[in-house]
């Protein structure tokens, strides 16, 4: 028997932004999982691991995850670790019984995420992997009208991450930069988001076409001293090769007959950290940038030859309206607003004891075998399938 | 002596803001300030008093806000009441030596918001008014910008608040509608936040040089339930007049010599709820929009004759990064997040023991001399002095 | 009897810009005016009058208007001089008999519009005045969506000049910056070409409510040589006052109970050269901005709060596209083909032995009358009502 | 010996374009070009000839394009034909001695294209392919930003050319749906711009690493009557199949190491008619849509992780400002005056007896290899080498 104790292991942004979900959803819950709170902050640094606790209010810091996977008292767990520890931890999570709400990405790579996917199927917790530019209101609207026919067989998407974070030569080298710690660069740190969205709105990928990789800077600076998520820090005078992409192209075909074209790029100068998409189909067409977050565009085919595009702004009709303070005012919802939403559903599934289903083990394994199919496509130049093993 | 526990009073939209701005900032000064806890929703409608306790975890609710302003326990107070009851119980709350944070408008006019301040100032509590628009960070930054004197001496400014609440002629009567309830219409309710903007950003206003009011929709249908906020509820078959102001325009003298542009609307369609404003000045210009709530455009005179307008994101060295989870991603800040930062301004100043400088009730009065003036200007068809009275 | 032969006097940048429009549409009409062609560049300075024979085409050049004045062969003047010649040069054209297309403004004040007015109305010659700004495909469709009530009674509008010409603290002091030589700054020089618009839109103004005129550069240096238009030249030493308007803003009220806010700046940093306006009606709303030229957004009320705005790109079905070569491709006008469309209006109404419907005389004098009450609103600090004599 | 009196062979929508494109230049050139003038309008439908020679002024019709090849005076041709006739009359018009300006694509394949590039370089002729877009003074900028370094070494770009032509089921169908009489669909029909422009902005393509093509739309009826371009006509009850793309992507690589994505699509609702690209370097970004004519945006690597877009508008120092009569006055350049740019470097090159160097014959056989090699890739689902033979 286990408890429900809460524990974000990994104390950086993301672990903050977890911890802000579960502050925020706590009463909510309260009486619907007993014993539900905010327990433990763990990292492998203290003082970072203390700033996460003071901040959002858990109850005690640990270093040591293995001391967290084993306290009875814990029944939750956010994985929040450098990517190539997520599926170590979610798979020891797993079999601890602890419900486990793991970042993005699963696993390194399709292998991996299969482990993880099998052995939570197998497992009665409930597990999930962070998607959450799913739940941003305006892209659960755009799914809802694809969904609902109205822009009519879909035809052609692009969607690009685009973020700025590599671009500066003189950010030091870290895990990040290494494929045997990281896997892939740009494409599995952002593209992961990318890739899920647009199975999200236009369903499953069955090949790659064709894929491009880019290494943009060849070699970084290693740090003088540690840092947390992109911090610029003080270099020393030893370099170290990056060999994993900084920008990486793909072409897709969908089982639908739809194509696209998808981008990630972490040396996007002049993106800041934006993922766009649009998806065109015989009937319209929609549009999305996270520089307007509360927003979405949709051109509905009119005959004008210039069917123009309308600004929808997000309303209380929109979903996850009920879960916000104010309810959809038009102008704002924040990042960790929507970290919030998927805590609410991974809480929801835990207090209801059914599987997560938006953001399943299942989507973050598909995910991962569209992304290995990219990479192949890129080493290789050949079209590559997409496995659907599961 | 009194305790430290915290109560909202009025548990609609806003309340919740500032129930979520209590909670997420909570861990943050738990132990600066001791007894401080979420303790009290109120609301005249237990419902919705219920509601907001079970959303935000207060530990009890109460209908009757005198109860609460008599509880020992209770040293915090948010008022977030309709705007005729802002004077009578914030004065209320002072006169108990509660810290309190009143929602704006501070008050219906000058002449309360001038009884405000006087108590406030002659009163140890902490006393401040909601002006959530200053801690955007993009705002927050322009003003560092304006105020380094990077666009020269301020020239003219635009601001409008453009809502499109009330343009629906369906939307049932309410005390917004009444002069006698509600003070003015638009020019109260919304443009209240305009003229604190823009004094925060470019200084005092000395004159109204002219202003036009219009009454767009001049009659409405009573309700024939209540609702909450702007709901849409059925309508009785009885119709009551609008007597305030649908739209307000004005002109204004600044004291430093700008001149400019004042608009508030709430039957502005296709605006749902936006505030934007630019500010121009001898060497540069600077423009917001809620729109893109993450960001700011700065134009730099370069003798082109096309000074180019850059788009500046939202990113770490800009204020308030340190009290978000994720500090400045570049895409999204919630409307509730900006709400976390005030009251974590107002918790500070609690802590502390100083005066709430940004959004001080010297600030609510200013804004309520402006918009007397204003409201004068357009019932009398002349230039109106702006009181500066204090 | 005359022929008619074009002349177009005043060979700087609009004149060039009513030379092209001239040689497009000479062909179109050579059957239909006998003796149709361009004759004439006039201009004091002999090289620019060559210049503009030269590029567009012109038989001949002249220094003196008098001579073009008195040539029994020239049917046709284009006024393209400096304002303050703009009223005694059309008089004098008119009373020639030429058919006569004068530059904005008509006139210096209303008292010489009107003059201009009544010479041309007891003439039989065609009289127009340059309101190019209508024919923009775009704008002319606005119109007819106001026209035909789409988005209901007009409520309250926006409409701003903003030029940024004069921004440059080291651009020589000119005609420009003296009153009684240009008479009002921003005012008249572009701000006749926002109250233009507005009148086409949304019909007459009936009271100026309030003014204010700042004068931001409030002395330049005089020109160590002559330049065309806003050309930089070298500066003398010596310095002169500006004493007209680099800002003047203003409160309008309409005979159809709409109010405006009215803007023309010719300081605005980072504004270039744009004229943009919003216009919000009881059912929907418009905008426009010539950064933008081939389209206009529309906002229909939908009840949802949040009423999306639509991008609205030129397409054939828009005004004037049978006059393009490509008609309405949707993404690129030119400012010149404006006055190509214009001219072909007035060629048209030479051909057909018609009065000027569209930016007559009559629309010069109601722009000019407003622009004196504007001006003197600002002069006296108080309303004023605007004169409609004629 | 020949004469160079003007003829342009195909008199619809673009054909008009060169028309107008000739007429506003033929002052400029009259005394260098001995007999230059506009001549004949030629087209098989002797109305759609009659209609373009009134509006232009040319002075005689044609309907039998040899007549035109044989007449001795016609020295200088525009070949505005359907895409299939433009090998055979450009070959022909070089045979004749005649200087000659093909519509783009130059042919319908790099076979067709290398034969007139070699024909062409053999010949004393003049000879030129329409790049149209190379003109547009935000692009040519863009390129000398690119060519100075400003923004680093390329790293990716994406190119689109979308249009919504073919987006109505309704539109009857024509030789553009047949891959016999037109080869490509939106790849050569609007493609071969996107290609032209980012080989002329970043060099040489080396390789296609992958392809896709859709058929959006299978079938279309046959019309019932003739029309001009995009006209919509009624429509017969007979089918006909749609054999090339109407949406094609594809992956390319450059010489230089930059990476790059395409995409033509023909059936792009909301799009109406838009090229837009954005190029990454290591130190900076741009970007164009054609959407907003007359700018571009450019970000330059600042170490904020959030380097900002500026949007730099036309001035007067931007290429081409001495050819408008309004030189870049900020808002507005037509879609035919830039036509106009390229007839004037067309004239210029035959005045002064050298080649054409900006949209040359090479330029047309380069970007026909680049199409072939797309076409060959997303036929046979492999990576193509692109040839450079010439």
């Amino acid at each position: 028997m286990k408890g429900n104790a809460i524990a974000v292991i990994g104390a950086g942004m993301i672990g903050a932004a977890h911890a802000f979900g579960y502050r925020t959803n706590l009463p909510r819950f309260e009486k619907r999982i007993s014993g539900l709170r905010l327990a433990t902050a763990c990292d492998g640094n203290d003082t970072l691991a203390g700033r996460l606790a003071a901040t959002w209010g858990f109850e005690k810091t640990e270093t040591d995850l293995n001391a967290v996977l084993a306290d009875p008292e814990i029944g939750i767990v956010s994985v929040c670790l450098p990517n190539a520890l997520h599926a170590e931890v979610t798979l020891a999570a797993i079999a601890a019984g602890k419900h486990v709400l793991c970042e993005k990405p699963l696993a390194l790579n399709a292998e991996e995420a299969l482990r993880i996917h099998r052995a939570a199927t197998a497992s009665p917790v409930v597990s999930a992997t962070v998607f959450n530019y799913r739940r941003i209101p305006a892209v659960a609207a755009i799914r809802d009208i694809i969904a609902a026919g109205e822009i009519g067989d879909l035809v052609n998407l692009l969607v690009q991450y685009e973020s700025e974070y590599a671009a500066d030569p003189n950010l030091p080298h870290s895990w990040r930069y290494e494929r045997s710690r990281a896997g892939a660069g740009a494409l599995l740190d952002i593209g992961t988001h990318a890739i899920d969205i647009v199975r999200f709105l236009c369903g499953e990928v069955s090949e790659v076409a064709g894929a491009i990789a880019t290494v943009s800077i060849r070699e970084r600076f290693l740090p003088a001293a540690d840092g947390i998520g992109h911090d610029k820090v003080a270099l020393s005078t030893e370099k170290r090769p990056v060999d994993n992409d900084d920008v990486m192209s793909a072409l897709l075909r969908f089982e639908n007959g739809c194509q696209g074209m998808f981008l990630a790029s972490r040396v996007a100068v002049g993106m800041g950290n934006t993922l766009s998409f649009s998806i065109t189909g015989t009937k319209g067409a929609l549009r999305y940038n996270s520089r307007l977050p509360a927003h979405y565009e949709i051109a509905r085919f009119d005959g004008s030859g210039q069917s123009p595009f309308a600004l929808v702004t997000n309303n209380p009709a929109l979903p996850y309206a009920e879960l916000l303070p104010v309810p959809h005012d038009g102008v704002a919802i924040g990042y960790a607003e929507v970290f919030g939403f998927m805590i609410h559903e991974f809480l929801e599934a835990i207090a209801d004891n059914h599987p997560m289903h938006n953001g399943s083990t299942l989507d973050g394994l598909r995910a991962a075998q569209i992304l290995d199919a990219i990479q192949l496509a890129a080493d290789t130049g050949a079209p590559v399938r997409v496995s659907h093993a599961d």
